[in-house]
């Protein structure tokens, strides 16, 4: 079993932590806030007081923090890079921009370490379950190294490509995902205002070529699925804020990679509409608020 | 068993008359085309001269022709209303508007016929299986008399509302259906240009969360699934035009209903874009060309 | 001086009779309102009871309705062209979808009148003044034996080619008009969240590449320019759902011109937005709600 | 008159030199391209081997480079801030992204410098006629004391607001302009389609309030304005991949801001797809070939 050096104790970080505890991995985890540190160590964990001791006389580093910029400081400024011992491999699972992640790999390559990025889907409910999907990007020699780590928080274990790739494959799904949530809006309101009862349209369109998963698991019009959020006033769920930030990486990929993406700029802008009128913190089928304003 | 005329017969119209024939029905057949009325004769059906002589002396008349001003003048002027005996029971199964269906509606029950608008899904091959879907919209009278004749078409035949719900129903489904192949060709694309081989952004979504039935049946990046036209120099399959036909008739429907539909908006533009660059023969996957000009 | 039939005596009907008579002509007229009535005859107008009365024994008749299918209804079932004399002159100033013009045009043109379509800019001020714009769409003839009626009413009378084609370019125009009103509030909305001041904005692009007559003259951020409804609480001005009408007029004839406008269906989504969130009657400078809802 | 050190000599920064030496300045030049050194020498500069040497021993250093990343590193890395004297006032006109801007702002505060953010409006021949306007951000001292200089080379020189503004207020402008190319090319291809004159639409809504300074002086569709870059083949003029960069760093702008441009997102992805089939280099008018592919 392998000492892991843990940052990032929020909502996604927390469960996995103890995952790891508990397919027998020692731990020392390091947060901003003592009380996701305290809960950690109820769970089996080693409280430390930096990045630094967290990340040193580690076998691996894991790394669960908001956004890009994040990556790049506790990475290049507060010492991962600087504390880790030779040989320690770094996964970082953050959902980042591709240009950050590819800026962090080539420093940690540079300075002689084994680094994966390794974003997640399957949210908090798979990060307890363990059964979360990674998305793995650097060289097959990384992946392997770090992939006896992930299988103690996830099923489905993916080498994506090189570094940054697997931020990459992630936000094409994300992107995908939003725009699917904004189709089913549009979709099923338009439906209804014709005419069609929204059980007849849901049931319907999940048996047909219209059909994808979000619109038959995640539907945003409330009542006609069992799984949605939507028929619980939106509480979330995946928080639509959440989605605003993954189309944004979505279209700053675009502009990298000189692509054009006329949905997933339409879905950005309407969810950023929906953001401004107050409704970040619901879940992401309430995007049909700014296509049926009245929903509740 | 029935006596059915049968008017229009096209590359539905034809296997869907012969489905007819093989279920034991008595078929009378009207086209503008000789050709097209003599294949029919061959499986069994009689020739008839006109709109009025199809439709006359018969229980039951389905039509299925291009648009919605066909059927207005075949119900309205050419006489089917005039020529049907009293009982007659009428079937439109042709994409139309959805104000065209329920004019000719109107027209019916006021001349006191039952009648139901029955959009299929499920294309030439669905249509030569008899595996058709039938979308119907109509009162539940006219809906049950008419369900025994769609059965020897079909396999799912729901009831979706009253007059003009059938094609309601049928144009929220392809409006989706649109707009996920043009959010597949995007995602894809993206993803590819980022530097993530297609077949691994296949593989990964199409478990995921941004998955749908275009994406992962008729994925628009060629050599990624087996079943996509894409495989095959976008040889359809289901043609571009007429893709851009039912979204189309999705925007003049939002436009009646009074509905904001961005993405369906974005798509029918994208759509027209592709038809204008000359590829409206070709499979609907082929918009990847809008966003992928070196696509083949 | 000319004997002419006025129907439809609305906010812009009104005045268009009042200029009519002051240049001299006799007016009949005729409203679903006996309060319009009774305030054209105080101005000089002799009232009647009927589309047919008041289109008979005239030299010209006028039309200023709402829709298409209030001219389809008056020409050709109420009665326009069954009463008209010999010889009587058409003109339609309704703003109307092409097709109705068009299908309007042939039926007068098979009952041997000249007639043609006229829509105009300059909204409820312009008619007052006199000073409206007639986008003319009809044969040469035509045109020529309408002009002295329209010069009493406008002062700027094109001829833009055959039947409908009047239709054809106001919406043209109408649809740039919202696309700059919707630009406007990106831009301006952007710019404010980015730190600087609108009026340093307003000036900077008022004299710069960016500039447009609505963004000079009706720009969406409150305070910004004298002559803008959005310092006035948005009251109108040209009415929200009334710019949401044209722009689906443009949708509508984009479908039958077979072309795409990306930013006409964006621009049409948001004003959809707009008017599913209330504010249909406020000034069309009020889209900036859509992207700053705050706005007040 | 003042020392000038001048960084960046392409077809803009070129012009620029020779008109700060009319001015009676004196310069030192520096370019990747000794070409680009060779021409300003025979204007009169004197020329320079590094970023170092041309800003040591100035009043004010004048940066024009492609792109933020060129910003940072010539001041942040190759030491603009390094080698420049006490006293010196910085000048960036470069086109970059507000992050850029205000990162490079910081630094250059932090070690004692005026410095402010310059982006110009007029072109290439602005630039020769000395007649460009100049957009600044950064405190009121700094732009005074930049101002005599920026009077050398443009008439209008406005003060936006602090550090990154004058960016900020460029790119909302040129944002306005890409929406009204594409717009315009919308608007005139759906109306030639539907039959008007490509003349008359110009004549008509060059007048009305659909106008905007794009559609009245380089309007998309050729032949119907004496000045527009389409009547000479798309020659630029503003060449398409410039206003692409340019729409990505308003997309990159909103992001930073969050706020939501549908209309700028739409015309983000049109000029990747004008870029993607191959016409880059081509002038922005030439949008008109993602609406109507056959434009010559």
């Amino acid at each position: 079993m392998a000492k892991v050096g843990f940052i990032g104790l929020g909502n996604m970080g927390g469960p996995m932590v103890r995952n790891l505890i508990k397919a027998g991995h020692s731990l020392k985890v390091y947060d901003l806030s003592e009380d996701a540190i305290n809960f950690a160590v109820q769970a089996g964990a080693m409280a430390t007081k930096s990045v630094k001791e967290a990340s040193s006389e580690v076998d691996f580093v894991v790394t669960m923090v908001p956004v890009g910029s994040n990556v790049r400081e506790i990475f290049l400024e507060d010492g991962i890079l600087a504390a880790a011992a030779p040989g320690t491999v770094m996964i970082d699972s953050s959902t980042i921009d591709v240009g950050s992640a590819q800026a962090v790999h080539e420093a940690a390559k540079s300075a002689g370490f084994n680094m994966i990025d390794a974003p997640v889907s399957g949210g908090v409910i798979g990060a307890d379950a363990g059964t979360l999907t990674f998305m793995c990007g650097g060289d097959k020699d990384s992946f392997e190294k770090a992939k006896p780590i992930l299988q103690g928080m996830g099923k489905n274990i993916v080498h994506c490509g090189s570094g940054g790739l697997g931020q990459a494959t992630k936000i094409c799904n994300n992107m995908l995902a939003g725009i699917n949530a904004l189709a089913a809006a549009e979709a099923m309101t338009m439906g209804e205002r014709l005419g069609v009862s929204p059980d007849i349209l849901y049931e319907v369109i999940s048996t047909s070529t219209g059909r994808s998963y979000i619109f038959e698991t995640s539907n945003p019009m409330p009542d006609v699925c069992s799984t949605s959020p939507a028929n619980n006033k939106f509480k979330p769920g995946f928080m639509a804020k959440l989605m605003l930030k993954d189309l944004r990486l979505s279209q700053a990929a675009a502009q990298d990679a000189k692509t054009s993406t006329p949905l997933g700029a339409a879905a950005t802008a309407a969810f950023q509409q929906l953001i401004d009128s107050g409704f970040g913190d619901l879940d992401t089928s309430s995007i049909i608020k700014v296509i049926k304003p009245e929903s509740k």
